[in-house]
């Protein structure tokens, strides 16, 4: 699993160096679902690059990623989930703030998961048997802090219509903070930056951070209080298992 | 001029080591208007520090700032408008995304802004008679977008409540993003990374991105399209001037 793990941080940073190349050139850019879900050329070209490198390491080692339908399931056999850009808004728009996940699993037990911020050049890495750095600095478990001392992310819509309570937790905090992206989103709870994060994602946006969440004390569970599914888009929240409780008193959450 | 604008360059890294250094130390806390409206013990070291270093150097010289009701009116004479930590919350909570801000106006005629992003080592700095630089790299002026290739920022109680239709706008975008802090959020209007801003906001929040955004083509105005009073916390927009007219016909203002 080393082996592996090596391999996913020097790939991560090889796929960083070619996306940084393909932002001098002009996008390619398509609607994907709706006006606001978009896919660049480069989130296309930088799946296949990742595909590609780790086809021709692992032959048998199977994927389940955004672009063109590539969805072996989670439980079945050694597994990557990959996220080749995630926050593809903020890439178009902003050039910054997007990131790219891997997260590898074995028959459905994660063993390691890695989101890297691109341009701020800051690696996440490690669950399972490994120890959490963020880039060189190791990072401890959920240290246990006041509501109203904390910031919560949030995907923008949730809070705006108050759903499973959301805006009444905020309330309760120092305010929410929208980022545009999972990836660096997950990556500033894990720093202990953010108390909490909810959105509406997809496997390959909480892959990753599911695995480094449970080696730091956080848990990643659907809006009803159940595990992810890492088949659909569900309303999901990643906080610290022992702000659960406190939590659940003030959420609108019908089973946790 | 040249003098001063160096000087305020100087001044500007200087205090930020100061603040870096007392980050090392615990913080006193303490709650302002409302229990979300922190200063901290640094807040008001820093700004006395800025303070002393600007009458050292320019005895004559007057101040209008935020801690301590240091209210030089803006028209009056040789005035510093100082945010010694904007974006407090994210000072105390996170421990970055945070900004120095400095402006220098005479007789109401602004001279020179920065801002400058404390962690990240982002300075903005420019505005009158000199051109306007991110760190090493020459800003120009805003040029044209379509709005669904936008993102906007925004105080995220004027965006949940709807105020003056601006959820209505970000509707025509690629979404919202809230980032905690006005320094922040303007300066990556002026790195048109982010479209404009809309925030509840006082003099020294807005008065260095008032001067900055001049030079670059933007207009600050309140949210019934006057200019901002530099006295009271007022509602504003930073926005390009290019797009007034299209944001008249979707916002809900009065007068613009």
């Amino acid at each position: 699993m080393e082996n592996k793990f090596s391999f996913a941080k020097s790939l991560i940073k090889e796929v960083a160096h070619f996306i940084k190349e393909k932002m001098n050139d002009s996008l390619d850019i398509e609607v994907k679902s709706n006006y606001d879900d978009l896919v660049t050329n480069v989130d296309q070209e930088a799946q296949d690059f990742l595909i590609k490198r780790i086809k021709d390491h692992f032959p048998t080692d199977n994927i389940l990623a955004e672009e063109n339908n590539v969805r072996h399931p989670i439980d079945k056999g050694a597994v990557w989930v990959l996220d080749p850009i995630d926050g593809t808004v903020n890439f178009i728009v902003q050039g910054n703030n997007f990131a790219i996940m891997i997260a590898y699993y074995e028959d459905g037990c994660g063993q390691f998961g890695l989101i890297y911020d691109v341009m701020n050049d800051l690696l996440l890495s490690g669950g399972g048997s490994f120890d959490v750095y963020l880039n060189h600095k190791k990072l401890g478990n959920y240290t246990k802090k006041e509501l109203n001392r904390c910031l919560i992310a949030c995907n923008a819509g949730m809070f705006a219509n108050n759903e499973y309570g959301i805006a009444n937790l905020v309330s309760q905090t120092l305010g929410i903070r929208v980022y545009g992206g999972a990836g660096i989103s997950m990556m500033k709870v894990f720093s202990q930056e953010i108390l909490a994060y909810f959105s509406y994602i997809q496997p390959w946006d909480y892959a990753a951070a599911f695995i480094i969440g449970k080696k730091l004390g956080y848990t990643i569970l659907t809006m009803d209080g159940k595990e992810p599914d890492f088949t659909s888009r569900q309303k999901v929240m990643l906080v610290p298992k022992e702000e659960l409780a406190t939590l659940k008193q003030i959420l609108d959450i019908k089973e946790m």
